[in-house]
């Protein structure tokens, strides 16, 4: 006899199994397929979505969750079960509101549109594009109209990848962190000739550079038995389950250190994946719903490991090494300085720490704007450029480095950008935690020892899956909400450091 | 108002594509999955398949189907409407035979197989496959007891691979087969001596036969916009589609043609199903059943053309070319000999085209004893061996160049054997119905002009997927059905010109 829980965790399981399907059809659109598959993809993504759907909205997945809550009397609230069966009906209310073609429909507008990006992308023909790109936000639209009692229409969008979160709330914290990263950069741009160090110049043969990347994310954690490594056009991570893992990177031979810092960021969301827990595998509470989580966990590698002083005394050398007709004397103190020098850029990607957070307000603006329909998607070059020059300084003369960089919009992820500014807020407050939990992380670094961090991850955030909220995860583990504080502290701590200026500390506030 | 065939094709499309996704799912596991993903991949094709089973023999597709029949009255019973519903009708009539737990076991087997098949074969250990072969044996007597009405239980699996066919029909077919190749390999054996061209020693680097691969199979008709090719340990061919085709090969420096014709081989079954007409898409009827006809265009791509007298005196030069330092001096002629030479050997895909019936016919007997009964699984290598030696005069003393070569017992597909040396036998009736469409054919092929052939084989062959039976194409195409007498014919005419003996053709019968 199975019990309520099992015949629930049952049905989750295969919702899961075609969750994972799901993706494993997108991951290789973006890596393996032909291009000629796109129209086929299409379809087979808005079969599986659609079924998905219908399985999961039934009235049979409704009675199991029902007998199982009914089961779960006098369980201790914070118990697997428990948290599943929470997950699950809180998912599934807001899936009952959408009509299955709607789901449908999205699937294949988002395989289409991701191949119409990537041909407008490349030839920089924002037009040819505006067609995928108004059918994706009129989705949208139709998508937000299946609910009520919102505050804003973009916190339906928005609720898809940070559970909870309200749009006036970041709102709040993109204001806060704006209004400090502002004066940051300007006084930053002002003492610009105070760092001589600028991107790292030559050319870096691809081979080499793939070496030095396997290297890396070898030391982080990544294991060929259970990832793998391939090139996109975007890079990202997918995972289905911990033990098959996949993260993608892209290469530059002009740019030393692109692909490895998008190798590093996206081996972080891999680790997150590879680190949650065996029992939660084939869980609702055993695919992430936090996207903000994610990024904390990819945005940490990347910039507090990768682009810190400890472990530039690793990479330095070894670039050396590797690339000896190029760089022979690279210097780990010159290294760091080039890698974390702030300069107002095009592409989000590889923007500096600091200007990162306002090439996402930017696009947070915008789509808010977008979905309300106050911002016609022809206009949108328009927009963006006069508004970058605004927040940026720089002129977009080529819409490959401005409107069109980016995939999200392409697949229907709206609402997604605020999640990676929010990832680096909260990578701030758990670097903060991590750093008094083990104190001679920087000699680890130092010495490329990168286990503890992972392990110290693994056990306080990993292994948890989406058992907790953002929220409740990070009370547990620092003690309050997302907060500007403490990742502008490591900001101006780490940009004094290297500009040799003092830069305002925060405040109480 | 959409009508009733309107309905049972948006149905069997959703169907359509499950098939597909089920078979990317096969294709990642064989190719890309990194081997710890084993496991939660083998729970994802379970689900697939359940989900796909499920919506098939749902009381649902059954009423689809109905209406969709009461409404062709007096459609041209050949049009694809009918076809189409009739070819429904009939896999559905088989599949609710089958209880949907049965099916979903059956793919987690497949995928669970697969994984311990690459393992005990790479360390030659048929122990550590025992208990999943018998697994797989066991789940195909359970599909066998679904049915009634059988002359024998193979017939069962055979006809999931070749519809229709009956065994005792192959029984007949592989005994004329056998009679004709038995004294065939003996007079060649003989005569051995006639022939002092071996397989082509040396060292042939990986990356240059990748590129004359490469090049021979983009003449075939490869387009990397709507194809791809990558390694796998068993060379196989997938399509998504008839603009996503995919093929496999795998690598032996010291083997200059294993990969190439390997290659050629999966191209031909490539080239099938990227031909299949556009309006046959995402129904049931653009997707093979027969693998008989399936095989019958790799087998023709890889030994009527690649191993024919017209396209060695392509593929000599180029070889010679890009191997200047290993065989500089390659000859036409040499070439020819060698890669036709009669040599019983080990492995079924490297053998020659008189041995290739008997390594089938061997696996084709032991099918039977297994799946009645009559052979214990752990007495399977002494009995392969044995025959095996008595069939081919080798003595087998490595399982993995035994028992253990062959990929497809790991996962299920029992009872596809045959359709390899039946393939052979419509390759050589098809061969022999183009060189009398095509009479300068010879011609073509000595200038590497391939797409007459692919163009004929199109029209004839490929652009009617399953819309017709084995059977009615060879009717249609060559006037009757599948028959041993043009392989036979073919075979011995060029043996004898490779040879340099007269080898008697078959009698009128």
């Amino acid at each position: 006899m199975t019990g309520p829980i099992e015949r629930l965790r049952q049905r989750t399981a295969e919702l899961s199994d075609l969750g994972r399907i799901s993706g494993l059809l997108d991951w290789d659109q973006q890596t393996m397929m032909p291009p000629q598959g796109g129209p086929g993809r299409a379809e087979g993504r808005a079969t599986i979505e659609r079924l998905r759907h219908e399985l999961f909205i039934s009235g049979d997945t409704g009675e199991l969750i029902d007998a199982a809550e009914a089961s779960l009397d006098g369980a201790d609230p914070d118990s697997d079960d428990a948290r599943l069966v929470r997950v699950t009906a809180r998912r599934r209310e807001k899936a009952v509101r959408v009509p299955t073609e709607l789901t449908a429909e999205m699937a294949r507008a988002a395989s289409i549109g991701q191949e119409a990006w990537i041909k407008a992308r490349a030839d920089s023909d924002f037009a040819s594009f505006v067609p995928y790109l108004e059918r994706n936000f009129e989705l949208a639209r139709r998508y937000v109209d299946c609910f009520e009692d919102y505050e804003h229409p973009y916190d339906v969008l928005l609720d898809d990848f940070e559970p909870g979160l309200k749009t006036s709330e970041v709102v709040r914290l993109f204001g806060e962190l704006k209004a400090e990263l502002v004066p940051m950069i300007a006084t930053l741009t002002e003492n610009a000739d105070r760092l001589d160090e600028s991107a790292i110049p030559g050319t870096f043969p691809v081979d080499r550079q793939r070496q030095l990347v396997s290297e890396i994310v070898r030391r982080m954690g990544f294991d060929p038995s259970g990832w793998r490594m391939d090139d996109a056009v975007h890079p990202f991570a997918a995972s289905f389950g911990n033990r098959d893992v996949r993260i993608t990177t892209r290469w530059d031979e002009t740019n030393l250190v692109s692909a490895l810092y998008a190798a590093m960021h996206e081996c972080g969301h891999g680790l997150y994946e590879a680190g949650i827990a065996d029992s939660l595998q084939r869980t609702p509470i055993g695919q992430i719903d936090s996207l903000s989580m994610h990024e904390s966990q990819s945005r940490m590698w990347e910039n507090m490991v990768g682009r810190g002083r400890p472990f530039c005394g690793v990479l330095a050398p070894r670039i050396a090494d590797l690339f000896s007709d190029v760089v022979p004397n690279l210097e780990p103190d010159a290294f760091y300085r080039a890698v974390n020098r702030v300069s107002p850029s095009f592409i989000r990607v590889e923007a500096d720490e600091a200007t990162y957070g306002l090439h996402v307000i930017l696009r947070f603006e915008l789509e808010q704007e977008l979905i309300e329909g106050k911002l016609p998607i022809r206009d949108l070059p328009e927009v963006w450029n006069a508004r970058f020059k605004e927040y940026l300084g720089l002129e977009v003369t080529d819409d490959a480095l401005g409107v069109l960089q980016d995939v999200h919009w392409s697949f229907c992820a709206i609402g997604y950008f605020p999640t990676y500014s929010l990832g680096n807020l909260v990578a701030g407050q758990l670097w903060d935690r991590v750093c008094r939990d083990i104190p001679d992380l920087d000699d680890k670094l130092a010495a490329g020892e990168l286990g503890d961090l992972r392990e110290w991850l693994r056990e306080h955030i990993h292994r948890h899956g989406s058992k907790f909220s953002t929220t409740e995860l990070l009370h547990r583990v620092v003690g309050g909400p997302i907060a500007v504080g403490p990742f502008v502290s490591y900001l101006k701590r780490k940009l004094s450091d290297v500009y040799g200026v003092e830069l305002e500390r925060p405040g109480a506030g």
